[in-house]
């Protein structure tokens, strides 16, 4: 297990890095035709502005909402030295973190626009929203029910099975959303700006759709291994094969019973 | 369980519905500008190909390639009555064809251009690539130790949640790439063709994504939930709550043991 969470974080970082070094090193990609003319008259102040929040959009979608909430998703595993209430409430935190930073990473993108909703005509708007009201349902349902325990404890079994499975399944839209909006910017790039399609950009860019896809397998596998616990002579044991299924744990068993 | 399957079956059916409209509905959107031309001066019959291959791709990627996969995992699913052998080979034969038309699908999309690998510089095209060389090597793997049984009963048993993880993860895998498939090509149409942002086909398109991301759901929770069986008496039996994992059905638990 620690192996994988090893590998899930390698892999997160090389996301963020990518990420940031599109970001910040190919400064024409994120500003608008219009923008980089009045800019320069002005002295460039606009520009860095416009700049600014055309970037936030990838960085805080990517680093804030996915790389955060795949964290908080694994916080059951990295925090199993730790009380069930401190991993629970690490969990909601950062998932909740992770929701404001993606819903400011909308609003980056299209603050001095015509507004969300005019903007939303693509494909990547569609599931981004989807998937943004999917995150916002499952973080009340979840404060609502595990943290809140507004259920009895019958009812938190029951139900934690479909809370596992409806996170990973949100979680796996966010990556697939990630990627059409990395192609429909390549493609926007290719066709309107000239950007070549063999270029170090476009190689860029790909190599950090593909990192998050590993990231994606890595955090769900993680998600729903069996744990190991050490035990008091200092060895390691792993759940008794055969019952993988506990409400105390956090694993994609049981989904209907 | 039959609810779930009926419900993914129909998801299937409105995908199938709407990828078949719009392939056939938008002759345009699948001709390229010069071949349009061309065809005109010779009579319609240059036109008339280039159409069936450009349509292909779209077609046997999602029917030929996501829908049938998707029935090859649930195999253990609604052929539940019939024996394991029965079902095992359904399940190897259904993914067998799926492989063999997503080949086809790749074949057809690049016929008559510069040849396959010269055409491989987009985040779609990478994606496609590494989904179709996991989905070979899962089925090649799956044949290897589970059908021509190359290992023992403790290697099968303790193989069979990695392959059952890798089959859901490629599933996702390969709906993810589809999705920015179709993104690639309705900003295409946006920026080239002058297709309108807020037409009927980019709403078909959009539809079809959505389609499909709740095909995916549908199916990966269809394939990790547990069984049930019917006792002799005609009720229904759902596995014991507790221990879910067993060699002999196909969830997705005890991934590491």
């Amino acid at each position: 297990m620690a192996g994988l969470l090893a590998l899930a974080r390698i892999s997160g970082l090389l996301v963020a890095t990518l990420v940031l070094v599109w970001a910040l090193s190919f400064r024409t990609t994120f500003l608008h035709p219009i923008s980089t003319t009045t800019a320069a008259a002005v002295g460039g102040a606009t520009s860095q502005l416009d700049h600014l929040y055309s970037v936030l959009h990838p960085l805080l979608m990517v680093i804030g909402f996915i790389l955060l909430s795949g964290e908080a998703m694994l916080a059951h595993r990295w925090l199993s030295g730790c009380s069930r209430g401190t991993r629970k409430w690490m969990h909601l935190s950062l998932q909740g973190a992770a929701l404001g930073f993606g819903l400011f990473g909308i609003w980056a993108k299209f603050k001095g626009k015509d507004g969300i909703l005019a903007n939303f005509y693509s494909l990547h708007s569609w599931m981004g929203l989807l998937c943004v009201a999917l995150f916002a349902a499952q973080w009340v349902v979840g404060f609502l029910i595990f943290w809140h325990r507004g259920k009895g404890r019958r009812t938190r079994v029951a139900l934690l099975p479909w809370h596992v499975f409806a996170g990973l399944y949100t979680y796996g839209l966010a990556v697939a959303t990630a990627e059409t909006g990395l192609l429909e910017k390549l493609t926007f790039l290719h066709i309107k700006r000239g950007v070549p399609r063999r270029s170090l950009e476009s190689a860029l860019v790909n190599v950090l759709g593909l990192a998050l896809v590993v990231l994606c397998g890595l955090v769900v596998l993680a998600a729903v291994s069996p744990k190991q616990r050490s035990n008091k002579d200092g060895s390691i044991a792993t759940k008794k094969a055969g019952c993988c299924y506990s409400p105390e744990d956090y694993e994609v068993c049981a989904i209907l019973r």
